[in-house]
């Protein structure tokens, strides 16, 4: 919470990665197995470090009959930066691997401090 | 899941707004504001139709020395496309007059369908 002491923002601090899919008319992207296999892939590469996993698929965009900004976003929580720095490294190479067996969009990473 | 029926994947389903601020070296964005006033604002007026919030600040790119591209993201959870439209209508003018208090930036706003 805002106001308690920056020892405890720290230690309570969540990391949450995001990879965020483009949406565009062209695109593909194979939701089933982003869901039944890239992710589990993923989980079990990164091990306890990944707390919790979170998948959307977008639908829409906000104003009426516009598309999602995004097509997929995939999130992936962390104790911290460098949990999942140290986490990510030594798989980085077989998981980037297995986007294309998915999708042909280039991902978009941010990497997030939970506030709420 | 996949594979279960069309009927109970709509009565499962959980749809997320997302409210995503793009970053600039130069935007404003003030998340004490975000976090104690806008957000319970938003709460109070959408009710028990809004099932839960979450809020990130962003903190970096996916690659080494990159910002953010999103300052920060803020989602919203529904049942339905039209719990959120029905909830948020009669809200929209007063929720969105906020904005200016604390950011510059406009957001992008997604609906998604959570699947994980």
């Amino acid at each position: 919470m805002l106001g308690s002491n920056e020892v405890n923002d720290k230690e309570e601090s969540v990391i949450k990665v995001s990879v965020l899919y483009p949406n565009s008319s062209r695109c593909k992207f194979d939701m089933a197995y982003y869901l039944n296999k890239h992710m589990p892939m993923v989980q079990q590469k990164l091990g306890p470090a990944c707390k919790r996993m979170a998948v959307e698929e977008g639908i829409a965009g906000g104003a009426p009959r516009t598309p999602a900004t995004y097509v997929a976003m995939g999130h992936l929580y962390f104790d911290s930066t460098e949990a999942f720095q140290t986490a990510f490294a030594p798989h980085a190479q077989a998981i980037l691997a297995d986007i294309p067996n998915y999708t042909d969009t280039q991902p978009i990473i941010q990497i997030s401090e939970v506030k709420l």
